[in-house]
């Protein structure tokens, strides 16, 4: 019986009769394979972080019953964001009141918890695993995602069974999958000194400070789930950007833009813009030009360990955007520089059934394959008539 | 400083205050980083297959001064196949004859030659190295590839100074990179007896008898370096196959057929068809639909360790044909299989510079990345006026 | 109040206070505007063709319901090929063989019907439609198409009321669409003089002999609704066949072939190659190439007016194959030409609303615009989580 | 032998043996076919407007030299914008300086030179053909363009027998072709008073006051060569806008935005968004979404005549911006409309030999077909290694 793997096999290091691989140790590198990756708990799982995508009315008693569930019959100390519960619907309700008082509140961007929350429960869509993923700049619990209508790529979960399946995660293991993100470094030359102020405070990245240097510079870090994009922001003309891989500059991308994005972003923005669907398992990042100026400029796959810079091409005339996850839009002026390559903090999300068959159910949900017998008219056939 | 990886970082294993990666030591793989990986001789390499393209005057020189140069100046015991030397232009030069009788020929699919090159030079065009994998369906010698025009994908070298580099390659260490391959078995369930017997003869396959079985089929088994094909044939029709991953039906592919290709063949076929081009590091399998009925049917690209199968549909009208590497065309009928997975047997190919800088000069030649400033009319600028 | 048209309004035709048209009354036409455009009967009808898609159960009541419907309450001479009678659950119908008894029958190829049909009905799918088309290789009758499935591209009319939609159109004015066809005249060298006699009882065009010239060619003309495809055919490698414009050399097209389709035929095999898809009232011709080599190479729309041919490039080392709607197969040599220019006998197809509303029918369906709400976990939005 | 043309041929109005077309003379319009369309003067022409793209210095001298051949050789009274001549390569020229003196000068958006320019003669790039489209609103004087580098989509002639040329177009007739141009109308509704009148000034339009309704509106008239860019603007999320066609609903575009183009503009940003390329005398509209949410959403093709409109989807979030030819970038709010037609001042562009060959070899030109021979490495071929 063949084992599962999602690795490939180890290739052979000797090549024909004198050849063979040089051995250096020191690039060796011990990977599990993700198809046997299973979460486990150091010890048992006490609090619990609950995400629900807002102005949605559907869900407010998805939510409600989940987190009486949670406090009540779990015993745990749930989190939740304070706008989620200032809803007149779920502030209105005085029987839930009682619950709500057993809450951990915060707000985004002054309170950090990082370090208090044991796993992730996103309601409602793709959305709140993006925003999850923004509140965990470093290591991030498990998540577990759940769908209320359709399914979609990063919520496998069916809420009808919630109380079975949190039960299950709580108590033991589950296979999961880790999404990598990518690790981005944007570098701005400060311009005026009093802009550098004002902003500090709006950034949620990490702010790292370079005070030494003689021109002054400010770094901002992202961990992105999906991608970062560059584009021309608000301007009509064609972005004109250079794409540099460790070091050497691979092309000028001319178009409205380019995305840089992870294989779980691979079926979000980049695929609109002409990519391929990247298993999350694959070890690489995608590059994929928006609406290139060359025709023949097509979407590039580069392995996970490279690290790609994107600078304004130095005869640009216009400015440059960059988004984070579709979040904290800036612009990127001449000397400003964007730094990415794959993070070492991953999203453990939390299997419904394993890596390979999750991923094929969204697709085929996403791309109609369930519909297929209804398009039968579009290409006739002979003998069809 | 920034070591140079084509692995992404090792991700932590730890997820929030207390959830973990459940340790699987058995599932744990040991991979060198393909950044680092260098070619070494056991002993120093005495034989030398040389592969020409065939039909190219142009490439006639250059292949007699590299045969003499080896044989005359190296000492290397040099392999040609028997009809490279049979075009008059090399059958009747007659100074060229003393250094014929030297080498060694053979004939494709009659002398095996695979336990004694030590090494493959080829001279003239991305096919010749898809023509060098064919004949090494196991362990490949290390392969040095010249281009004589422009630049491919899969010859780096220029002719200019083969001399040097040749001897350069023979001395000692050189970069290279492993191109994976895909291990294709094609089971054919047998309808005539007499068919069996007179195809087996053409088969450059290993050929594996499967004789207990009550129902009579026949295995053949590829080594694919760019990809497999399987498409409508001669048929007018959609073709209508079913695609398997790990077991399990994924989808049908209606359209004019379905290409599975290694990270090395989506510069090929596959590009064509509007799959993204993939680094030949990155440890993935490319599935692009070809003319999809389903418009939002996109390429998917899944982890090198998977196995992909295809069948007819088992409601398809018509047959399909498949092919490898754009060879041993074969028709594929209702019970007939083709099973793809990563090979262990990868074609290491020696580089130029390095994994990464040879793959983007030759997708800059190829996307004419080198001749953006001609193209500037295209979408016009404002200021361009 | 705006009058709809589906014509441009007429350009002015001065220049500037000095230049103008010149104008040249030979080259004026005279087009009466799409969107006016009815169907009248000059005596009332009296013959209909009955068209039904073959191998396909749901189809067979009503058919049946239909041809008696035709027969007895409207006095009309039913047409009906006679395969579609040899279906056993059609032929064993003792009930429906009274019907049967007063039909006219007839066989392709055989029995010429294209002056005695006053109009046609299509019961299931494009394909019938084509499929009527291939029979009036000249002027053809108007032709009304039910779809029973799903809505198809042709097939505009619901059948739950076909009774009234039918009576309406026998008794007068009904909007119709003229979908334009391609004349395609293939010419052919005869290399065997056997050969040329075998074939032509096979052909279904309208064979011109050319008996006088030197050397020997045969020209076979065929009317096509979708396209004409060359192929590769059964051959693994690229097709090069050269593309010619009113007799001049614009490309080569180098892949797996070239579609050369109407407006009609853009929303069938064309669109899977990538081309836009095209209302039929526009007057163009699409050139799409398949899986083109050249990556910049893009589907052309040309005026209809222009006259196409195509030929092996003359350095091509294999052949091409042609079909004409997918039909009538055929290898195309060295030397064999295929010269495409649009026809003057278009398909009238009866409207079940108008040209626009219909076609924005068809393509909601096809393209799953009405499922857009289910697609909302695909691109995650900032504000959803 | 066949007289070449750029229509379509007459169809057949009677179908079948009973029926025919209604005929309906109102409904008839007389069209030249655009394959003899040529230029004619009523008078001499006296007076050409020289259009420079600015910011390219290598257009300075052909700049001067043409001026001054129209100046002296051919007593043409040349018009020039004010800002071309303060460029100081030019200004200060003293040479030039007296051949300046009998220029007419310009500015753009208060001077109004429309019935006062007999020609127009464009030096440097397609932009530039853009530009000369903006100044005119109504009835456009015949346009010469001349590329300096490499050929455009826009400008057929070389500059090195400029004055050969620009004679035999004084002189006489000229094939010309039509590019139709979209007559676009912006609505907006009038928030503030005081933001109406700041921005009148700045319009470009006819500026069409609607001062009875109630509701205060402001409408906006654009005449566009290339296209209308509707887009997210600064936004990073999806624009959502609704598209009717006749006063249909036809479907919402969800996604980066939607370009509504001419022939002309197909081969501009349409192309880049994946649509495919009309030639300028097909008489059609393209609609092109941009990286659009749904992946079966492709390109549509439109006979010229229908009306589009396009708002915000009523439960859109974010506004949606629109552009003009790339200028004139607006934000379009709730309640705002755009409503585009085809045209009847269409851009009248003298041909360098006629409309098909001038347009296959600006594409042979942008798709690199000259460069075919160098591609050859890119799907490789069994023969060829």
């Amino acid at each position: 019986v063949r084992t599962r793997s999602l690795h490939g096999p180890s290739p052979v290091t000797k090549f024909g009769p004198k050849a063979c691989m040089l051995q250096n140790p020191k690039a060796i590198m011990h990977i599990q394979d993700p198809a046997s990756q299973q979460l486990t708990w150091n010890k048992p799982p006490k609090s619990v972080l609950v995400i629900k995508k807002i102005r949605d009315a559907s869900l407010l008693q998805p939510f409600k019953e989940l987190c009486i569930f949670l406090t009540e019959s779990k015993n745990m100390i749930v989190y939740v964001e304070r706008k989620v519960l200032e809803d007149p619907e779920i502030a209105n309700d005085e029987s839930f009141g009682v619950v709500i008082k057993k809450f951990c509140t915060f707000r985004e961007d002054y309170d950090d918890i990082s370090d208090r929350v044991d796993f992730i429960i996103c309601l409602g869509g793709d959305g709140t695993l993006l925003y999850a993923s923004s509140l965990f700049q470093e290591s991030v619990p498990p998540v577990m995602a759940f769908h209320l209508g359709s399914l979609g790529f990063l919520t496998p979960f069916n809420f009808d069974t919630y109380q079975s399946q949190v039960t299950q995660i709580i108590e033991g293991n589950a296979a999961i999958i880790l999404r990598s993100r990518l690790k981005v470094k944007v570098v701005k030359e400060l311009r005026e000194k009093k802009k550098a102020v004002q902003d500090r405070g709006e950034e949620k990245g990490l702010i790292v400070k370079n005070g030494e240097s003689e021109i002054s510079r400010r770094t901002v870090q992202y961990q992105v789930l999906n991608e970062v994009v560059v584009d021309r922001g608000p301007s009509s003309y064609l972005s004109n950007v250079d794409l540099f891989l460790d070091g050497h500059l691979i092309t000028t991308v001319q178009g409205d833009g380019v995305i840089v994005s992870t294989p779980t972003g691979s079926t979000a923005y980049a695929v609109a813009a002409g990519a391929s669907m990247i298993h999350p398992n694959v070890p690489a990042i995608l590059i994929t030009p928006i609406c290139p100026h060359s025709l023949s400029f097509r979407p590039i796959v580069v392995p996970a360990g490279v690290e790609l810079k994107i600078m304004l091409c130095p005869d640009a005339r216009n400015t440059a955007w960059v988004s984070f996850d579709g979040r904290k839009r800036q612009e990127i002026c001449h000397g400003d520089s964007i730094t990415i390559t794959t993070s070492c903090y991953p999203v453990p999300s939390i299997c419904f059934r394993d890596p390979v068959n999750d991923w094929f159910e969204s697709l085929a949900e996403c791309l109609h394959w369930n519909v297929r017998k209804k398009q039968n008219h579009f290409i006739a056939e002979e003998e069809e008539y």
